[in-house]
């Protein structure tokens, strides 16, 4: 015998059974229904950028040793995207004079990182992106905010699930230029931050010591809270006063749940004002789960007119583990509505003549049963395949043209004409309260 | 200044702006809509996939020449995959004891080939794959024809703009033994009949005579149509019986195109039985489209118990020429349906709150400009982005709470509650028989 190749995914990638993938489809359709709500497009490109493209732009950490990189046989460097930005950019940077701005476009992409597998790092998952491009100014950054919040809010979580932190590039500056950090060292001091919640917090100080030495004291105080940092900086301090304002504003939008918090960062280096990171409150997860920003400066990389941009990524595995773990996650149920099952093989033209009229006029997704064992194997079948309703065709209900429906979840029977057989699976679904809606529409 | 990156894709594959992305949705849906019907499951898997999944299974050329396959940081060979069908059979056979046979899936996936791009060549492109397995037969065969021919009817085409061939790998085997064809040329000829109808028809001759030499004419007037065969192998011959049956099931299933065609191979050598391929009857277009067949080993190499398969792949870029030609690509629209036009800022938050109830209440896709600038700008803006309806919202709408839906393709106004926007829309939509159906649900 010959060796058999394995029958494990590349390692660090998922496989999405049937049952897997019912749940990706939920969130796909949770993130789509509400970004089309806010009139936003679809786009699409493939995951093969060339490798320049990221060169510039991402943080060095993911360019350098996080992205799947390699030479095609032409001698062209590819590159697998690692995110989503710089490909939006280029799209809209390439069609930047026939666009007619504001655009809001998302897309639903899958992206890859060359990282070590562990719970929760992937080297591919999904992400939803949502941008809108050639608006400046707080009320686009308030919709991408109220956007990214409704999403959480359509899946079923309520406002005391999550709670959003907002920060800007502004107000970075001013806190670094009060305390002398020099241009040298800024890089170093706002990497350190945004790792902050990651680390220990005595490694924490010690790190920004070595960066700020006594000035240390002071500034961790002044960043420690909102209110420490308007004490520090005054009423009037104008990035201050800008990310109050949309505070002020997310709250008149009904989102209520949104904080300043000085410290915030975000890795990515292309931001350029307001960033915002959305945490699960929940005290046994409390982490970042997915956030964006504003980012005005990225298009004119391209060699094009000033745009400016706002925008956020979503990934499906966060937000999986915030809906599971408040219950949020639909059960499975199979994709097929209803099962033929044939008593006897000499109706089986008949019977697939009834499943193609059932399907293209009442649009009910129907599986035939061909493989000819007892019925009542064949009802365990389609029960077993989480298929929610049978009916048994033989040579008396094709003469009479009356069906018996049968729901298996409770074992009650309806006999009806064949035009009544979709109304009948509708009301049976409805009477049986444990069992979920009978369309599959997600 | 530095370099600017390109503004261009990698080469040979795509960008999907909104209105291309329309598109994909459209077929997407058909394809979807039509497996869905029959009670297929959707699974899904990483596009990287093991190299060593390719190399005992596909043609020598795909793996050799055609893949897309580099090293890992950890010495893994990594192949982005060039076809789905040893992802699926690597899945089922992963959990073949837990599994209910027969089962059915489907899924819409990104493959990969290193190809020189050229027209209709892509590098990457999409493919809808529907598989059986568990089943053996004829009726499993039957269905997976009707339901690739479902997915172009129920697009709107008709039985005359398309053709099914089919053949089986045992016809042609029989073929092979009646002509003494030895085993050691059985590979070079299946290989050439495969590339037939690409070929020059007396280049093809020659290089059969090259292979069978005096028995070329005999053998090439044999193949040379169903009526030829049946003429030579007689009725009772069992691999065209089955065939013949096949027809005739088809033929009451209401597919009536399908038609024997000896000389049908298909590329890949898992193929153990049936094999069929679409073909465009378009004079200017007459070519071989999709197609699929029964895969009964494939399994069995990964060390499970054998297990029958049958099942087809369809391209999109197939899929779109097909319908395009015909002018059965719907025209684009705007997943927005209605713009909110501020004609004062200081309805900012009015106009917020009135989108948020549009959004959540009714399911209406609202876009709110934010720009402040002219309403007629607005409306022009709106109209520019095929947004179909906009609503004008000053002091007096929000006191009054009496809304103007203006239609732009026709200037219908109507004045309604904002309870009965919805309604509005939806009515003229309706009266305007020009403008497409308003809900986007594709």
């Amino acid at each position: 015998m010959t060796d058999t190749p394995s029958l494990d995914p590349y390692k660090g990638v998922r496989d999405f059974y049937p049952e897997d993938q019912f749940v990706q489809r939920y969130l796909y359709a949770v993130m789509r229904e509400s970004v089309e709500s806010f009139g936003y497009e679809e786009y699409d490109a493939s995951l093969l950028e060339p490798a320049e493209l990221y060169e510039a732009k991402s943080s060095e950490e993911i360019v350098n040793e996080q992205t799947y990189t390699f030479t095609d046989r032409g001698e062209r460097r590819v590159t697998l995207r690692p995110e989503m930005t710089p490909t939006v950019a280029r799209m809209v940077a390439k069609r930047r004079k026939e666009l007619a701005l504001p655009i809001r476009w998302f897309t639903i992409a899958n992206l890859f990182r060359y990282e070590r597998p562990q719970k929760g790092r992937l080297r591919e998952h999904v992400q939803l992106n949502a941008d809108m491009f050639g608006l400046s100014g707080r009320e686009a950054d308030a919709e991408i905010v109220e956007l990214a919040a409704s999403i959480l809010l359509n899946a079923g979580a309520t406002m005391d699930d999550f709670v959003i932190y907002i920060s800007s590039r502004g107000l970075l500056g001013d806190l670094f230029e009060l305390y002398g950090v020099d241009t040298a060292t800024r890089p170093a001091l706002t990497r350190l931050l945004d790792k902050k919640n990651k680390m220990d917090e005595n490694d924490f100080r010690d790190k920004t010591a070595e960066l700020l030495g006594e000035r240390t004291n002071d500034f961790l105080a002044t960043v420690s809270s909102a209110e420490a940092t308007i004490k520090m900086l005054g009423d009037d301090h104008q990035a201050l006063r800008e990310l109050t304002e949309l505070v002020s504003d997310l709250h008149a939008r009904g989102i209520d749940n949104v904080r300043i918090l000085p410290t915030l960062v975000r890795g990515f280096d292309y931001y350029t004002d307001m960033v915002f990171e959305v945490y699960d409150t929940d005290p046994e997860n409390n982490r970042s789960m997915f956030g964006g920003g504003r980012y005005d400066n990225l298009l004119a990389t391209f060699g094009t007119e000033p745009t400016p941009a706002v925008g956020f990524g979503m990934g499906d595995v966060t937000l999986y583990e915030f809906l599971a773990s408040r219950d949020l996650i639909p059960a499975y149920r199979s994709n097929a509505d209803l099962a033929l099952c044939r008593v006897d093989a000499a109706v089986a033209k008949d019977c697939n003549a009834l499943a193609n009229r059932l399907r293209t006029r009442h649009g009910i997704h129907v599986r035939v049963d061909l493989t000819d064992r007892k019925v009542g194997d064949q009802i365990t079948g389609a029960d077993k395949s989480g298929i929610p309703f049978v009916i048994c065709v033989g040579p008396n209900e094709i003469k009479s043209g009356q069906y018996t429906v049968k729901q298996l979840s409770t074992g009650t029977e309806k006999t009806v004409a064949e035009d009544e057989i979709l109304n009948a699976l509708e009301e049976l679904a409805v009477t049986d309260e444990e069992s979920p809606e009978w369309t599959s529409e997600v």
